[in-house]
């Protein structure tokens, strides 16, 4: 069965829903979301796996789309919390949930491995280099969530639920101390988010990236103005 | 006793720390904030009444700079969750918990009684109009800390502790449905943030709060960009 390439959030809705196996690993990952002891994550949630999938799309037109959107669906469907020693995992984890699924739907072996490969390697603290196109776009295209408004919407509700503050009100930019973004959500723009567009791994993730990093600078350019100290960009 | 005027957080700091009086209500605000149930709230501590402090200023240089300083250190002295029934009331009982602090300081009658005045109108929820210079420049400064990229934190982060959604995944723009801004983020920005300039009752103030709303707009345009459905802006 094939499912024609989506282009915006309502036909690649509208493609999810026409694929009675799509609608099945939709199930899985609602599952586990609703079972997620640390409650609604809202870096995480469908809304999230949802824009993956689009972007997982554009970055790999050549890429079956059903395969994409199975592999967006699934990338996050275990989710541990930034501070949970066990996080590393939580990509190796998802991707034994996704080979349990897909091989439930009938999804055959080489699909089924190129998915759960692409799940294994996408995440950030994993450090991985996809080996396939399915797995450089699924990571950039997550990777592009942690920019732009979206990844400042994510990095400051983590901060929040973290209890860190904003900054160091003594030394916003970290002039004389050393970053700690555990401490000052703010220091997590420098320790990773404006080096994300470097790492991307596809030209249009690269691109999209930088865009998105420009508006966190613009953000940080504006507190700076806020606070009558400039930021070092 | 008079402070000279401070123009930055660096002149503020240091003419609060030359006015042992100062520094006691200082010390009156590190209890209270110490001493909050709610742990550490990022958008109320001492870094927050600072920079509303050196508003008041610029927005009432007419005003002697102790009193200012005085009603900015202690305006949300008693800081209730923006979910408590009493929250109206906040703004009531920090004014008295300043009155005591003033007295015991030996402040005249009538410094305490405008300082006092300020703090008990300065709320956005209880919604009064303040009837001194003093009492203008402390609201219009208080609401210039809910606009620009500090506003964003304190949103952002407001919604992550009381467990909304950053937006409806369905509708992000309220299209279709009654603007909710305890279950969504985002609708803040239209229940109250965008109309703040235009309630501000200084005209330095209201100029001040038109450029970082402006800048709340170019957030929701860039994420508006993301999800592929801009704002009605």
């Amino acid at each position: 069965m094939s499912t024609p390439a989506p282009t915006d959030l309502a036909s690649l809705r509208a493609a999810l829903e026409a694929d009675p196996d799509l609608i099945a690993l939709r199930e899985v990952l609602r599952h586990h979301l609703a079972e997620d002891p640390q409650g609604e994550d809202p870096g995480h949630d469908e809304a999230h796996c949802m824009r993956v999938a689009l972007w997982t799309l554009r970055l790999a037109p050549e890429v079956p789309a059903r395969l994409a959107i199975a592999a967006a669906l699934l990338h996050d469907v275990v989710n541990l919390p930034k501070d949970d020693p066990a996080r590393h995992e939580a990509s190796t984890r998802s991707a034994k949930v996704a080979r349990a699924a897909l091989e439930e739907r009938g999804f055959d072996a080489a699909d089924v491995t190129l998915v759960c490969d692409a799940i294994r390697d996408h995440s950030f603290s994993r450090g991985a280099t996809p080996a396939t196109a399915l797995g450089r776009a699924l990571q950039d295209a997550d990777r592009l969530e942690a920019l732009g408004a979206l990844g400042l919407c994510r990095t400051l509700s983590t901060g929040a639920r973290m209890g860190a503050r904003y900054f160091d009100p003594a030394d916003p930019w970290a002039a004389r101390r050393e970053l700690d973004d555990r401490a000052f959500t703010v220091d997590h723009f420098f320790t990773k988010l404006l080096a994300l567009p470097e790492t991307m791994l596809t030209e249009r993730g690269r691109e999209e990236g930088r865009k998105r990093a420009a508006f966190l600078r613009a953000f940080l350019g504006q507190l700076g103005e806020e606070l009558g100290a400039l930021p070092p960009l």
